[in-house]
């Protein structure tokens, strides 16, 4: 909707994005002559329910539970646990950071891969640029929450999927783009994957066709991971508008360069 | 098991139990003549993912996306949120502090009702005695995390189920018998309760007719949310072991007429 209306706005100095991501603002095509902030600020305590509803859904075996109950089944299988588990976060920005806060108050270790920024003191290790593979080694969850930018396309591919233990568990709530679902479909009809758990997609809605729908190791969140809360943004915006009026720098500024 | 070798035992000392409740070994009936240490310690951090795992099910709507996922439906349903809510701790002992610790970290207000102790800093208000009904108010969420004493017995009653607000979620992993299950099932099938997360019962395993079973806002979890770890039970013992030895306080002692 924006997009189309930039080139008429003749006096546009800022743009708040009601979102984290914001690359229909990025074309190369469109101005970039004005301040674009975006939401990022807001989301990460709704992702860090979200990732961590369905971690804890997996090692608790919600589902199989509610099946059980559904057949009157008094169930007796032991549930897992994410106590001493090691998590990986692929991108440690605002959400990241929170996320691996939640991931300390479950007693868990935290590897974090990041462009650059090494922020977040509850993270136990960082790698960077071509350290794909040792920072997938060893994780038993591993979370994508990276903008989608050219340098992040397809950043979980076939090679990353493959240095994850037998019976990692994939949660892909940050941008679609940024998962080669050809690799992701095919780790997950191996078997390799013990679950994915998938809220963005390539195409969305996922078409009705799609095998993912039907794989016993998947769970489809319909992108309602982080859906934005009113309140937040409106308090967020007041914050920037303030600031815009005495000349002061804005909160989540978007480098157009760098896509976030 | 234990309480039939009891009169057999000539030179007992110490009796280290393997769960928090040990009701079959304070019938009054039995000798009390040893030390009787528990394993409370040892189950916060399991309650902690079993009350959150399902509190975040609950809100996320897990079940709900899944049934959607099976009719191939892009279930764009917004998910509710834990955070600015307020949890009801019925005890506070370890498992309950590590409940108000983790309710902390998703940004929740905690209330607690005790006996007496106060000891948590994550509780933010107290509730003693009669302020049963005080307690409840405002909730929107009661975990019973009591033990099963005379004193607790049908602590959660239709009195406590009614000074809830409408749409309240029970959540009840700690003992059956401090539940009043005619006064919950009363409330359940008037849907003046949103759900009810029910781990122990009356009577285990729940008979299958029991109407909990088919109630579309009750979920059954089988006795299954603090099984013991092994390891943790081995390390706890060996601690005790060597307090006995060393002649020092044991560790978690039950006081036989308070009943934990």
């Amino acid at each position: 909707l924006l997009a189309s209306a930039l080139p008429r706005l003749d006096r546009l100095q800022w743009v708040q994005a009601n979102w984290a991501g914001v690359e229909p603002l990025l074309e190369p095509s469109l101005r970039r002559d004005y301040v674009l902030t975006n939401a990022r600020g807001v989301f990460g305590r709704l992702m860090s329910e979200y990732v961590f509803g369905y971690l804890l859904a997996h090692e608790r075996r919600i589902i199989d539970r509610y099946l059980s109950q559904r057949a009157r089944r008094w169930d007796r299988t032991p549930p897992g646990t994410l106590w001493g588990k090691q998590i990986g976060l692929l991108g440690v920005g605002s959400i990241g950071a929170q996320l691996a806060r939640t991931a300390k108050a479950f007693g868990m270790r935290v590897k974090g891969y990041t462009r650059w920024s090494e922020t977040s003191s509850d993270v136990d290790a960082y790698f960077h640029g071509d350290d794909r593979v040792a920072f997938a080694e060893g994780l038993d969850y591993l979370v994508n929450v990276m903008p989608a930018t050219k340098a992040t396309r397809h950043l979980v591919d076939e090679v990353l999927l493959r240095a994850l233990p037998e019976g990692a568990v994939f949660v892909s709530p940050g941008r679609g783009r940024v998962v080669d679902e050809q690799a992701l479909a095919c780790a997950l009809r191996k078997g390799r994957l013990a679950a994915a758990i998938l809220d963005v997609f390539n195409q969305e809605p996922l078409p009705s066709d799609h095998e993912f729908w039907s794989m016993p190791n998947v769970l489809i969140t319909s992108h309602t991971a982080a859906l934005n809360v009113p309140a937040d943004l409106a308090a967020l915006f007041a914050e920037n508008y303030l600031r815009l009026r005495r000349g002061e720098p804005l909160l989540h500024q978007v480098d157009f360069e760098l896509g976030y």
